[in-house]
């Protein structure tokens, strides 16, 4: 009886670490998707493109609003130069979500808020939006931006 | 010589079948993916919201341009609902990738392109725009989308 009981019980407890360390795993890889995508949100505000494309991945698509599709890191590095010559971003990202779907998938879901400085003129106007970013684990361990989505959620001005 | 030479071909033409497999799986899961858009393309353009809920998830994200993000199938609902009052489409998507990144998720990506006619005034003006759709497959093994955002490629009409 007594081996009885002790076999579930070392079961559950190596159940329950398990479970705690496949917990811990997950947290720890959002965690790090969280600073990628805070090195994204400060890369945006320094209109830095270089540090944009270090969260990028070599095949990244970036689906800017009011463009088309930028396909792969030549087009998405000539897409931010020319954003960064037009507007300069103040804005914060707040996270709405980030999931890890597979090993090296994740999606993270945020709405971002700020100004937007356009610096022919110097006229700022409020910005609001919302993302939804794909992310991809690469082989050195280091997730990257695969797939990047957005959209303003205010209202038209016309 | 001839026992080692006949297994490594064994190995092989069973890595081939395997190989065989797993592609024409994944081809039969973009298949279904794709016929679950194209109902999605179908609802768009019936204004038909029960039938764009059908392709949501219960817990589905939709990121409309111009409005927040709406989370849960209610709020879907209500935005459709609105959208549909305020304008009618007539789109066609093309898919510019379908993925399966695990066996429940996947994402696809899309640019579509038609005409909007404004309900209120009957007004048309052309629409352009590129859709990041994250996906998961559902205990009944039906794909549906859970997230969902889109912009316009068309410049700011301002």
């Amino acid at each position: 009886m007594r081996n009885i009981v002790k076999i579930p019980l070392a079961v559950a407890g190596f159940m329950a670490l398990a479970t705690t360390f496949a917990t811990a795993g997950q947290d720890s890889e959002r965690a790090k998707i969280e600073t990628v995508l805070q090195t994204y949100e400060s890369a945006l505000n320094a209109s830095d493109t270089e540090k944009v494309m270090s969260v990028y991945a070599a095949d990244g698509v970036f689906m800017p609003q009011n463009r088309p599709s930028q396909v792969g890191a030549k087009d998405i590095r000539n897409a931010y130069t020319g954003i960064f010559k037009a507007i300069n971003l103040n804005i914060r990202f707040k996270l709405a979500e980030v999931r890890t779907i597979a090993p090296d998938w994740a999606f993270a879901r945020s709405n971002s808020a700020g100004t937007i400085t356009i610096n022919a003129t110097g006229k700022k106007k409020a910005a609001a939006s919302q993302e939804l970013f794909v992310l991809r684990k690469n082989t050195r361990g280091n997730w990257k931006i695969a797939r990047y989505s957005f959209s303003t959620t205010l209202a038209p001005s016309s």
